[in-house]
């Protein structure tokens, strides 16, 4: 009882976890095992940096943790401050964008023994109708901070160096702007296609929407999938 | 006059535009061009899809426009419905999850010509110094959807299957949970590393803050490298 009263008072950034659970499923579409992780991991690392620090970010998985990254730090993929680089692991680390010192943050298997429901999700030992996700999300929440390593590391240079696109040309094949250093058309032009059709000619907003398509009402703007 | 009244009551998603740049200055940081570029190209997509139908997001940029995509619909990087394949073009794809058919919409170069501010920028015509932003924002709103060219796609089928990252075993070397189809040891311990320190031994939570260090308690969690 005592273990859960604790539990329930654990904070995740500048949240409490039923705050950070419903920012969570807001953005990333439901409240997964995953996210609920990431942010006691994302906590754990802020709280391992000096104060006052710019930190840049690392997340060493595309699942999830992501989105614990985006939703409790300054970084985003879009604004280049987080950088997946997809190695398998679940493990994300902070690090001062200057120098590259940083905390990695990690789950450890080694600490998953207590808590079965977790340690059979996480390592997939059972098929996912046999899981009980409620007490899953519960085991998650009553481990806290505790299923997880730290360490210190340096990054590589090459993550401290912002990356320039350079100059701006007009492909002449597809018409669309990309940068030079990519070559004498852009990317896609050179065949790294990513579409069997793509309409020959493009409408302008006016001739696609002669009508005016009606804007979407729900609170992120369109239809979520889980709705 | 009339035009900028017209603008004025432009809507991005289910938000007027002053309140998705007050969302996107809390999400990405600041408001930057991009990401307000961002929020008319994903309405305008939007818009262009059928009612009601489910559907992931292609970006074909990394800069800016992932994190549009990610505020106004339910496609995130970590929840996997929104993929960042980076070809250097400034456009994006909304597709029926399972007929891979969707709509495009990209800047059209072609359409820039009555907005100098915007095209000096977006084409890189001027050095950073001489730009001046708050011109550029308000060309931006004015422009509206008006900028941009919308096509019909097919998407590739490479994109349509959720792919399984299969059963999942420890790493020999560091320990750590991985995916078996990696290989004999997890993709890091294979030579893709991302640091060039680890602390060897790892410490567990209680170790690294004996004390406990204190929360954050700004909005996002931890201080913004803006602020």
């Amino acid at each position: 009882m005592e273990r859960m009263i604790e539990s329930a008072m654990e904070r995740i950034g500048s949240y409490s976890v039923e705050e950070y659970m419903r920012l969570a499923e807001s953005f990333h579409g439901h409240t997964s095992p995953g996210v609920l992780m990431g942010g006691f991991m994302v906590d754990l690392a802020g709280r391992l940096m000096p104060e006052g620090v710019l930190f840049d970010a690392i997340c060493e998985t595309a699942s999830c943790l992501p989105d614990a990254i985006q939703l409790l730090t300054p970084c985003t993929v879009g604004n280049g401050w987080l950088k997946i680089i997809n190695l398998g692991r679940y493990a994300l680390t902070l690090y001062e964008k200057h120098s590259g010192q940083g905390t990695r943050v990690f789950l450890d298997a080694a600490r998953l023994e207590p808590w079965p429901e977790l340690k059979a999700w996480f390592l997939k030992l059972r098929p996912k109708a046999e899981q009980d996700e409620e007490r899953l999300l519960a085991e998650i929440v009553k481990a806290g901070r505790g299923v997880y390593g730290a360490q210190a590391v340096l990054v590589e240079p090459r993550f401290l160096q912002k990356k320039s696109k350079g100059a701006i040309d007009i492909c002449r094949v597809c018409g669309e702007a990309y940068p030079v250093q990519d070559g004498d058309v852009c990317l896609a032009c050179q065949g790294e296609n990513l579409y069997v059709f793509v309409q020959p000619r493009a409408l302008s907003p006016t001739e696609a929407m002669p009508h005016g398509a009606e804007p979407p009402s729900s609170a992120k703007g369109y239809k979520s999938k889980g709705g």
